[in-house]
């Protein structure tokens, strides 16, 4: 690496700096009385025009990028050579400029102190979580893993690789079983900071300051992924106790595009956990020799974690498409404000889906606290019933949105800990119905018919920032076509 | 997984279909006659207009993307609402389409049978290697890890969690080594299709029989990163004793744009080396228990292996990019000749450049093959030297291409094996550098003063489709500086 005055160098690129550092934090209070909302539909029609016919409700899957992303990356790919950073040449130094401005994104989302916390690209969360648990591995070989029954089945796979492994529903149960005795073995505990199948929300520093009170042994990583999508979380606003080790995102998640995620780490703790890594790549090691096993590896977190050549490109479109993002709609301060008006809008109107005979047509999952972005994001899970209380399968449910151009999601939604709680199956149901029936999730099998017939997966509906009433009607008037009217 | 008639549900969707399967391959020899070469000034106005004021000659880091690819990526990601891909709605299903062309662009540049290989979207090369190295892991717990010295760090990582390692610079060797004593455990054997060092190419074919005629536990990865930026292996022309078990490259360095790369991998041997696969995440399992350790895999190698989110937008573009890579120049045949034409003219032209005293400013590294596209790639190792036969410093070369507004590259490439073999340094050097004089590949230390002096690096230049005669004529300009006229 050369190091160069970047200022100096950089003067003489014809490049269209972005002063990231100016930016606001995502969740400024003094935005709260600004809205995007009248100008919604004038958004709508610039910025999305493949929405034109489309009703899209799987914001939770990923959001959606408005025009102006991929205007922003164009002009910026348009007007920069970007080359393989880390040199002295014009290319190599807008490459690093443009490195740096994308960290400066994500410590901008997160309203995130760069001196406490570095930000490593991956390519989304579960890539995160998997670097994290390679470090685990690598440092301290034995390690005990505990995630919450609410995780995406990214924050399970970890427990493939550890020791032990517990899976909890009330934190607390954690803090008493290692009192019982306390962790032989470093624990790495994960919970996820929204559910992915109910939009239900969970506190992040009451869980961190719980989990680190155990022992020194304990760390804690925060999947912040389905959180993110409207609310990301604000660092800065919890003392130290309270803020998480490890954070992971997908950012295309938040902004629709680029492909990419960080694991957002704790300089602290990743320098500790991350001190044994073995495994190394190009951009990670400064020298090796070549029939000894020396190697000199870098110094900088992001540096060691980073293997292989960095996204530059993608990283151009992440800090194209947050300038885009935050241009349109203001901070995501307005953006939660908005989607959790229109959860809670969709769930009044869908409460009151009722056959003829009085019966209801939706179940919700989950605490119905839609519209308090404290308890709930903007995701609804649900499943239809006929007039006479029988399920009626998501599948059907998924043909009629197909006929009536929405996009929604049916199945697990790669939460197994919300089938477990929500629609009573049971982990031996699971297995065996793996075993009996191949049942895949999201495919037509959508009843189990025991003792009485059961949904197998729900219908999940989520909002975004270009979410409208609009699409809350279609939505009403599609499951409308389900309302027994003999 | 939801099974629907893809060609139905698509017909409804407004998405400017892509017919890959029609594509020629990379390398068809009827594309021999066919030449971008007079328009390739209008090519490089129209197409790459950030190049006006800058000398780009570092292909072999990334190659450069022309407009219409960006053109292109916008139009189709405009056109379309892409959702998480497998569901039955109609963004879904694009997804799903796209994911399935972005493959298919891997097979078509590759000449891959895809009856015979699978493709494995990762970051880049590195990750796919990495991913390799995971299975062997897991399936094998202890492999043996051979590894030739041309390799690029990203090949010899792996022997960090190797029960033994050997670098090789004689195939042969191995091969030898291996009669006395058959291999006890698998045996992993890499090597490179190029040197990012010097350019030279390593037979494929040939290594790949010798390697795989030692014992049924071997396997073979190759390294196509380098090779492929011109001249991607065509894996169709050799018999099947002689295709490798797995392939990585990394697509940016082939198109300019995306930032992807590939694991392709023999279905035969992926399916017995990633048997093991211990670690999942979401896109990777059909269902999971939650309080027993039980997983249900995926069945697709693809579907094992690609954990998390597959990068949606990215692929789309991957499949834009690839579009207008054939359009503006035809095929990687025309690529793969003018690139052969233009090292051979700066090899040319830079053999040339001697002192007044008849001394030659110019040394190269490797064999001086330059201009025959069997043997070398579009990549020339060098350093300069003055009138007394005294090393120039490579950091004062990397200053004066800063002030011409060239890119280009100094240090040792990520690759000590090419130090090694032609700068003279050993293992041992490296080691005491490292320790005494902190030393970071590519700053201002670039001589070593000890009983002569001596480079400690070289300058790296490279080229690409776009690169013209005029690039060359003004890299000479630049390096005539150094002529001593006195």
């Amino acid at each position: 690496m050369v190091t160069v005055s970047l200022g100096k160098a950089l003067s003489v690129i014809p490049y269209p700096k972005v002063q990231l550092d100016k930016l606001p934090s995502t969740l400024k209070p003094d935005d709260a009385n600004k809205t995007y909302q009248p100008k919604l539909d004038r958004i709508r029609r610039s910025q999305y025009p493949y929405l034109r016919e489309l009703t899209y409700l799987d914001h939770a899957g990923t959001t959606l990028y408005p025009l102006l992303s991929l205007r922003n990356t164009v002009q910026l790919l348009s007007g920069s050579c970007m080359g393989n950073p880390h040199s002295i040449s014009q290319c190599s130094q807008t490459s690093t400029h443009i490195v740096q401005e994308a960290r400066n994104v994500v410590y901008s989302l997160l309203d995130a102190d760069p001196d406490e916390y570095d930000v490593i690209f991956v390519s989304n969360a579960s890539q995160g979580v998997k670097l994290v648990v390679e470090g685990f591995k690598d440092t301290f070989e034995d390690f005990d893993y505990v995630y919450s029954i609410d995780s995406h089945t990214s924050l399970i796979g970890p427990r493939t690789v550890a020791k032990h492994f517990k899976c909890f529903k009330d934190p607390y149960s954690v803090v008493e079983e290692y009192s019982l005795e306390m962790p032989q073995r470093p624990v790495l505990v994960s919970w996820t900071g929204q559910s992915n199948f109910t939009g239900e929300r969970f506190p992040i520093s009451q869980y961190n300051v719980l989990f680190k009170s155990i022992s020194s042994k304990v760390y804690t990583l925060l999947d912040a992924a389905s959180l993110s999508t409207s609310k990301p979380p604000s660092l800065r606003s919890f003392n130290s106790l309270a803020r998480p080790d490890f954070v992971v995102l997908s950012l295309y998640k938040v902004l629709g595009y680029p492909d990419i995620g960080a694991l957002v780490c704790k300089k602290s703790a990743g320098s500790y956990v991350f001190s044994g890594k073995k495994y190394f790549s190009g951009g990670t090691v400064e020298q090796v020799a070549l029939y000894s096993d020396y190697a000199k590896r870098n110094l900088e977190l992001h540096s060691i974690l980073e293997e292989g050549t960095l996204p530059i490109h993608t990283l151009a479109a992440l800090v194209s498409s947050y300038k885009a993002f935050l241009s349109l709609y203001g901070s995501f301060f307005n953006i939660s404000d908005h989607v959790s008006y229109i959860a809670g809008e969709a769930y009044a109107q869908m409460s009151n889906l009722v056959h003829n005979n009085g019966v209801s047509l939706v179940r919700f999952y989950g605490s119905e606290t839609y519209g308090d972005s404290n308890l709930h994001g903007p995701i609804i899970a649900f499943n239809l019933f006929d007039s006479s209380g029988e399920p009626i399968g998501y599948y059907k449910v998924e043909k009629a949105a197909f006929k009536n151009n929405i996009c929604l999601r049916v199945g697990a939604m790669c939460n197994y800990g919300g089938l477990m709680q929500h629609l009573g199956s049971k982990d031996a149901q699971i297995l065996n119905e793996a075993q009996v029936c191949n049942f895949t999730c999201g495919d037509e099998n959508d009843i189990v018919d025991d003792v009485e017939k059961r949904h197998r997966g729900v219908v999940r509906i989520s909002f975004g920032a270009m979410t409208s009433e609009k699409d809350i009607q279609i939505l009403i008037r599609m499951l409308s076509e389900f309302i027994s009217i003999s």
